[in-house]
């Protein structure tokens, strides 16, 4: 119990102090926190290191899931600051949507002071232990003046290609006592690179034209390393592939188009990859289903066909596709590239078809789609596919929730870019509370909710399953329209504008609105 | 990858079909869930197995809550059914609550096909990695005839004295494949009971009269066991105490009043203690402080007090108290005893003597309270003290979010009580999606929201950690008033009617009208 006499530093020089300085120096400069009594030396400092933005978050999953849209978009990280066991397992599963994503996060968990952490006290419980499934890295640092440095080594494992979650355990007493200098981060290690005979290989393979395929991940679905893979294409007529879902998705006038390969039902999954022969992957993951469904293959490629790895989605595939490239003698080639094209706006009823016109119609340039729509967005990338250029972020980890904090966190790393949310009535009530967090910071965000009332993907789930006949009881599970949920309500509950929409001119006149205005306005569309 | 052609049962054979009805053979009744694909098996089985009541939480810190709230009051297991790892995740907080309270619980947490588990799906994770820091027992069957049984073990795990989270993970293709028969709970074992050595030690203790406590926790806080403890008050003039926070006090006019030691600030707490010379605790742990703070005590006993345990809170405490009622001939004393004297009904402004006495003065006979009241609360035992009986929960973990899911899950336990649930306004946000089951079930639960729009806690703890002084940054991270949180609009987006009140005799109209409707009723107090 000695440990009760640690004596308390003056406030600029306490181990809190030291380690917003940290960030602040290895250019980590956003805080998203739902805090508590154990992080009130770090909230302390906030007021005294200046450089730190923060940004509160009323529930925990909304800290992590902005993490993880902030990562995507600035590429870097931000941090968090979470309370104890009980906090960090609330962001947990954005976490593991963020893992997932590859996306840099550094969260900063709040612990009891050394010697409170044995004793039975209501919030005691295993951090680690919370930590571990969703964390790249842990560490809990020994002394005050270890903090700064234990910061450092928490950004430089963030910061690993292709990016990793890095938590480090902050007990009170060590964020109260005495603290040290700033600390730099070390140097990132270089990712594993191809060797020349796998690029051969690929090369070899893609010349043979459309039963080819390069199927990219990770990096390769945006910027330079986009346009190496159009080259390819150009060059070899192989067929472009991406994953089901991405981090950062390019799309849209003037990029490369890659189509998606479909995450159900199984069936599309595989037509999609019947009549490939070979299958490059650079930066993707071996294709496999969502789910195991009753004699169905988790594996999605036909038998017989090949794959041939560039790059795993650890690896250097910038580097790879550069080789490629060169091997395939590529590099002058013009890249495939979309055309600008965006559809007219439909009228009358809505359709799946016709929402994803109208987004298309209206989406602004070098606008951020943070993509939740589950069911109702199916036939969203048809329709934007020839819109206006523009970054769609999916969730990579499956785990509802997601898009309205990484909404905010998208907006926060580009203030200057308009963010559309498409979000399904279900999902959205996973996380609902980011909309106080957009209120609160004029985050420049439409949101879309498609109000079918229904976990309309689990009836179909169901279904494919082969779990028999829906009967009353069980649709009552996958039904949410009793009580109906007002997004309206929800959204003036939250201090956010909003409006409706029953037919396609409605919405397109609300989403013109959303779009117009310079902050958050939420859109529900009645289907 | 032979897995993917194991057979599926007919439906009402299956491995879901099979721990559906051991559940009910075992009388678990209450189901609280938000299910995924890979619990598609379990909810079709639902239509053919009868017994079983499902309840849709819209979030699975609803979902853990409300089977909290459901234990303490049914006195029995609920079962939980969550999808993988994230779902559990989400879940993980209320279920830290539930642990620390001794709640009995059964989760069943849908995991992917035995053979899909091993692949980079995105939603694949650690589901035990996650159950771990929050279960008691953890077990996943490797048949689909193994089910039944392991369902049962769970059971009895879950049932085990005082109570205990049990987490079944139970692999998509078992629920679908064949099932075996029903499988019935082993007895549960007996709880320690203390040595004669023990009582007689504490009867000892306690016939020195006021300079000795009885401190009560776990189920000594109800019934039989609570009337006990008022005899040995009777008998000894012993002071009786209880810990800050139960999983259920019973109390009000007729029941033996019970002092709570003060969770904050720590002084309050080691006042309370200041003249004990000997402890003698009965299924209370050791008083311990919720925070350590710079140069404060962890402990909060003082110097050269004795403490006595007669049952660890792991014990029969039941069976210590007879066997001290009986060493100290107490068995015949008329237990010391609350009268009936509520409050009269305050007018004027709001103030936390106010509020309470408004509560004391008009809280029905055996009602339920669900105490989330932070800050604003802190007068409430006091006004409370000579009202109707009634039972009163906390949480017991200190993980915010708590209320309104417990509250839910004690109205399913108990649809002839009312259930009033006191949230503080941040704290209700972290879960407020179980307004909606609320509407749902016409759940009666009158809910007051204390809008003082700060985490009013965190700016007592700022201080009272040394943080220095609060400047406007760290006070934006205390203070959640903007934008304003409107929780009438909140109320109606979740389909639950609401009122407010501007100073206590609109909060008297406002409860009363609430307490006259049968179902749920929200009052936003405009502190």
């Amino acid at each position: 119990m000695s440990g009760a006499g640690r004596s308390v530093a003056i406030p600029g020089n306490s181990g809190a102090d030291a380690l917003a300085r940290t960030l602040i120096a290895n250019d980590v400069t956003v805080c998203f926190t739902n805090p508590g009594t154990s992080e009130m030396h770090f909230v302390g400092a906030l007021d005294r290191v200046r450089g730190l933005r923060c940004i509160l978050g009323l529930f925990e999953g909304v800290v992590t899931g902005a993490a993880d849209g902030y990562a995507r978009i600035a590429d870097k990280p931000a941090v968090t600051l979470l309370h104890l066991a009980p906090g960090l397992a609330n962001g947990a599963a954005n976490l593991h949507n963020a893992r997932k994503a590859h996306s840099p996060i550094v969260n900063i968990v709040g612990e009891h002071a050394t010697y409170h952490r044995e004793l039975e006290s209501p919030l005691a419980g295993d951090v680690a232990g919370v930590a571990r499934p969703f964390s790249h890295w842990i560490h809990m640092p020994n002394a005050g003046d270890d903090i700064a440095r234990a910061g450092a080594m928490a950004i430089a494992e963030a910061r690993r290609r292709p990016g990793r979650i890095a938590t480090l355990i902050l007990p009170a007493d060590l964020s109260w006592s005495e603290g040290g200098p700033v600390a730099m981060s070390p140097p990132v290690p270089l990712q594993s690179r191809p060797d020349q005979h796998a690029i051969r290989l690929a090369a070899a393979a893609l010349r043979c034209g459309r039963r080819s395929m390069l199927m990219l991940g990770g990096r390769a679905t945006r910027g330079e390393v986009l346009t190496l893979a159009g080259r390819i294409a150009a060059k070899t007529d192989c067929r472009l592939l991406t994953e089901s879902n991405n981090p950062v998705l390019q799309r849209g006038a003037g990029r490369t188009p890659l189509q998606r390969l479909p995450s159900t039902p199984v069936e599309a999954a595989q037509s999609t990859l019947a009549d490939v022969d070979d299958l490059v992957l650079a930066g993707a993951k071996p294709p496999v289903a969502f789910f195991a469904y009753p004699g169905r293959p988790s594996f999605l490629t036909p038998e017989g066909c090949r794959s041939l790895v560039v790059a795993s989605p650890e690896d250097d595939v910038e580097h790879a596709l550069r080789a490629l490239a060169e091997e395939l003698d590529a590099d002058g080639c013009e890249p495939i590239a979309a055309s600008y094209d965006p559809p007219d706006i439909p009228r009358g009823a809505f359709s799946y078809d016709g929402i994803g016109a109208v987004i298309g119609a209206l989406l602004p340039e070098n606008a951020i789609v943070v993509d939740e729509s589950v069911t109702t967005g199916r036939r969203f990338p048809v329709h934007t596919a020839n819109a206006a250029p523009h970054d769609w972020l999916n969730s990579m980890g499956g785990s509802i929730g997601f898009a309205l904090p990484n909404a905010l966190g998208a907006a926060v790393a580009a203030p200057d870019r308009k963010v559309i949310a498409l979000e399904g009535d279900g999902s959205g009530m996973y996380t609902l509370q980011a909309l106080w967090s957009m209120a609160r910071e004029g985050s420049d965000v439409t949101i879309l909710v498609f109000a079918n009332r229904t976990y309309e993907i689990l009836i179909g789930e169901f279904q494919r399953m082969g779990s028999g006949d829906i009967g009353p009881r069980a649709r009552d599970m996958l039904e949410i329209s009793r009580p109906t949920i007002d997004w309206l309500a929800l959204a003036k509950g939250h201090g956010v504008e909003a409006g409706e929409a029953n037919d396609l001119e409605e919405l397109a006149v609300q989403f013109r609105r959303g779009l117009a205005c310079k902050g958050p306005y939420l859109i529900q569309v009645n289907l």
